[in-house]
């Protein structure tokens, strides 16, 4: 039978004791981490989430006591009362290694059976298993660890908006299936049979509303959902730093979340970012970085040499141009060791992989050694070279296509190489990606569509091209990124209801479309909507670069895996007949 | 086309604006409550969630501003620049009605319709034509009052947890279905075609893996889940402030959620809650109040006569008494003049309502006059009053039958007079009901089930009468009322699978049974568990009680309706065949 703790009370958490507790009686409790037995001696490790405290039981400890030591075993959970001593061998790994507690009063509150893995800080065994037994997967330090931080990152986040004049308020989570973006995850109504709920993939709708009801400043930290087949990087429920802002313009959203990302990173790193952040347009993102999340811990931008070529010998390159697309070319520093000339092959393979034609390259080990001299004369080359500010060790990797294609896949290299090569400093570089073109053009059907959501504000002094020239119009649209990674996305919304219209008809939505996808948001602004916007910044994907987690299964308390199952209790399960005969629905097949 | 506020940028709150401004340069934004226009002067009330303004537009004002000024309508909203002024004729009624703001530059952001309800406190428009417009709704000042109240009220309860070591944990929307409690809302996999998710009815499971796991102190606003059929005071969503703790017992617990409300009604209303609250055993509670959620702020206990009438001559008394049930009776102070011989009969017609045989009474006007004086001696009645301690001007009611029913129905009726009598104090009475019985008897079946969910603890000294009397067997089980509502219930859990196998035993559920509905959560606790419990507190509720709202849609943004769907965005809603088609599910008619 287990012992209860009656007439004992926790005084200190484990990891709390230190040299200047000593002499103080206390009562601690915990788990087991490891217990030695050395004859006359028992030492125990006791963990909890503060750390580690070791327990002493000694010749002079109650036989009885001494006995319930000896008979405890891993991840056993104990309550133990005694003294703070001084240890004679000290340990100065850990924050309480100058202390134990000499034992006088010891309960095991419960016992365990062997764990199916060892709770270490660094676990070998395959996620699979652990994933099954996930609430012992979470004893585990950088687990525990990663949550505590994921709720001091929310608590900032709430405490600092809060600050600042947001109200929280909370959306609902049952709402109306919208045909747009993602697919909605549905949930059959027993009372309406045959209508569904959907569960939200954003409060997007209704903050705006609560805008439109005057809240002025609304935070929540939502839980979104998205029933998408899952990346490495996703879950289909995540949530988001969400907010939105009344009588502001773009400018006042960036300064506002520079400041919740200031304070932060100095509560939960203890690190001074430096505010304001890059804003680069869109624009330079994709000619300099070849993507709309650039890392910018490091050089190796994208250079357009095809002025230098479009004349020259080689088909490849000014064919590329007649076509109407460039020949661009990062220069890899020094990284002609490195990238042999099989391992250019790889590279050559893996564009092939993701869309480019080929791949021309200079590697210049001690002569500049052109893939494509053949097609060049010297003075062209030699313009290239000095272009591009090439020099001896440099490798030149040259993508010639449409432009699409060659920044997407000049940017892939950018950041393909300088992980092999290392060369990425460790440190935190916000950017805000400014300027969105408002509109696309369709590579197949050649119809301008939006993109972001048709209710983006257009840049004032754009307005005026929407009907004329969509290629024009800047979206009042902008992205947070970090090292590379998108962290959030918002922009300032159409409050006009006649510019709307105007936005639908650009869009070639008909009436019957705008109705089914907007109705009662489009009715709403019709009774005086303030100028407003906001964002949603990714809480998981925050508190994963915060932590340094590699995946956000390591930042969620029971994340579920790439086919959207929870392995610990077999989620999703069948559900009997009598369940689903209420809802009015059966299974197909 | 609307105006933008280019070059303009509000500087404060309309509502902020005090004498103390005069003289000052602002800019303020809002809607319009209200226009008057008296020819050389017009008057506009500017409205934002903070407070109203008046704005002055006169002889010496821009002609344009001016005429931008005479067009505006209610609703519009406004950017107004201009000089913070005293007013000649002082409205004391509102804060700001010293002063007005003398405009010198207008810009209207937003035109408005006429909305289909004027936006004022007290709306008297039917709330089905409100709630297709919440987001207008929303802009009168008691429902936006509310919720930024709610969000001061979850802002108020992360500060107090957090600052007592409690770590918020976002446990899974999405979760597996289980065969307890109430319906769950379910979620049809994509993935896996015939498997469901089920939203959350609670996070109960998952929070007491999180205490396995060595969380501690978890604490989570937890959005809960449950498929009933709505009473005027459910909504199908709601928040629970849910938590849990280790290595504590109930006292500690208790006492950790009367400093939260201590806080909270500090920090909210402004007043000193009085600590520890009253804690009364669910036997007393029952004996004397006929409930376990007693309204305490006034007396009208229930007493028992039985002995008194054991052997009158009045066989419905007796034959009570003989079947193992009771006579008790409630004595309404002062209200013979109130309770006519024809507003007593309404009563005896309500206590038939809800199960009770009938109703005798004693009404004392001159001479107490009882409905059953002919079954009694003069003695006997007056040994009644006596102990009834009735007077002159009383009323009392008296039910015998069966002790539940007895209990219940002069409970029930003890509210319903006092509410006639408007005998309550406008006060906040906590208390907590403790020592509740684990096993109660099924009426129909005879058998013994457990009054909560099957891991409750029971009280250490009543383990002995597990297996032998059930009816010893007291829960270490609590829940909190306020003012004759339950805020919150909670408990200790079992954490000792030896005593979890006697429960479930002792509630003759097979292995098969338990597998199923408790399956990795029994694996769970066999590797080691902390003493452990903790509670949830309805947030809606408590919002409720401390804005004095009348009904959970008004402290709801975005509520739902008696039958589950949410009138503005017209959900539930069809779907696609085609969305069903990937759930490999169909409808059935």
């Amino acid at each position: 039978m287990a012992e209860y703790m009656t007439g004992l009370k926790r005084t200190h958490y484990c990891g709390d004791l230190r040299i200047s507790d000593v002499g103080k009686e206390v009562t601690v409790c915990g788990w087991v981490q490891r217990c030695r037995d050395l004859g006359q001696l028992i030492f125990i490790d006791l963990r909890d989430r503060s750390g580690i405290v070791q327990l002493a039981f000694t010749d002079k400890t109650d036989r009885e006591i001494f006995a319930k030591a000896f008979a405890c075993r891993g991840e056993f959970v104990l309550a133990a009362k005694g003294t703070v001593c001084e240890r004679s061998a000290k340990n100065y790994d850990i924050p309480t290694g100058e202390i134990e507690v000499t034992v006088s009063d010891l309960r095991v509150l419960s016992k365990a059976q062997t764990p199916p893995f060892e709770i270490v800080d660094e676990s070998e065994t395959n996620e699979e298993l652990r994933l099954r037994y996930r609430y012992l997967d979470l004893r585990r330090r950088p687990l525990l660890n990663n949550l505590m931080m994921r709720s001091k990152i929310s608590k900032v986040a709430r405490d600092y908006f809060a600050e600042n004049g947001f109200v929280e308020i909370e959306t609902p989570m049952m709402i109306k299936s919208t045909p747009e973006g993602a697919r909605d995850y549905l949930v059959p109504s027993r009372i309406h049979n045959g209508k569904f709920y959907a569960l939200p993939q954003s409060p997007q709708i209704y903050k705006q509303l609560l805008m439109v009801s005057g809240f002025d400043r609304y935070i929540q930290l939502a839980r979104c959902f998205r029933d998408e087949d899952l990346r490495a990087d996703r879950q289909p429920e995540f949530t988001q730093i969400d907010m939105e802002l009344s009588f502001v313009d773009v400018e006042d959203i960036l300064e506002i979340n520079e400041g919740f990302f200031k304070r932060l990173f100095k509560e939960v790193l203890g690190q001074e970012l430096e505010t304001p952040f890059t804003r680069m347009t869109y624009a330079d993102a994709m000619e300099n970085y070849g993507s709309d999340k650039p890392d910018v811990r490091f050089g190796m931008k994208i250079q357009d040499i095809s002025d230098l070529v479009k004349d020259c010998g080689f088909g490849v390159f000014t064919g590329a141009i007649e076509n109407g697309g460039s020949v661009r070319a990062i220069v890899a520093k020094n990284a002609a060791s490195t990238y042999t000339r099989k391992e250019i092959d790889k590279l050559t393979e893996y564009v092939r992989g993701i869309g480019a034609k080929g791949l021309a390259y200079v590697r210049w080990v001690d002569e500049p050694n052109a893939s494509f001299k053949k097609f060049m004369t010297d003075d062209e080359l030699a313009a290239i070279y000095d272009r591009l500010g090439a020099e001896k060790g440099d490798v030149i990797l040259i993508v010639a296509d449409k432009n699409s294609t060659v920044l997407s896949t000049l940017g892939a290299l950018r950041l393909k190489i300088a992980k092999r090569l290392d060369i990425i400093p460790d440190e935190f570089k916000f950017v805000w990606i400014v300027d969105f073109p408002f509109f696309e053009k369709d590579e197949e059907s050649g119809e301008w569509v939006a993109m972001h959501h048709p209710f983006t504000m257009p840049k004032e002094d754009c307005i005026q091209y929407l009907d004329t020239d969509p290629s024009k119009v800047i979206a009042k649209a902008y992205d947070l990124t970090l090292n590379g990674v998108e962290l959030s996305s918002g922009s300032m919304r159409i409050t006009d209801p006649e510019l709307q219209q105007r936005m639908f008809r650009a869009l070639k939505l008909t009436d019957e479309e705008i109705e089914a996808k907007f109705g009662f948001l489009v009715e709403a602004y019709k009774y005086g909507a303030p100028p407003h916007g906001g964002m949603g910044i990714g809480l998981d994907r925050v508190t994963m670069l915060l932590c340094g987690a590699d995946s956000l299964r390591d930042v969620t308390a029971f994340p579920k895996v790439q086919n959207a199952s929870e392995l610990m209790s077999a989620c999703p399960a069948p559900v009997d007949k009598e369940s689903l005969d209420v809802l009015g629905i059966a299974l197909t097949d």
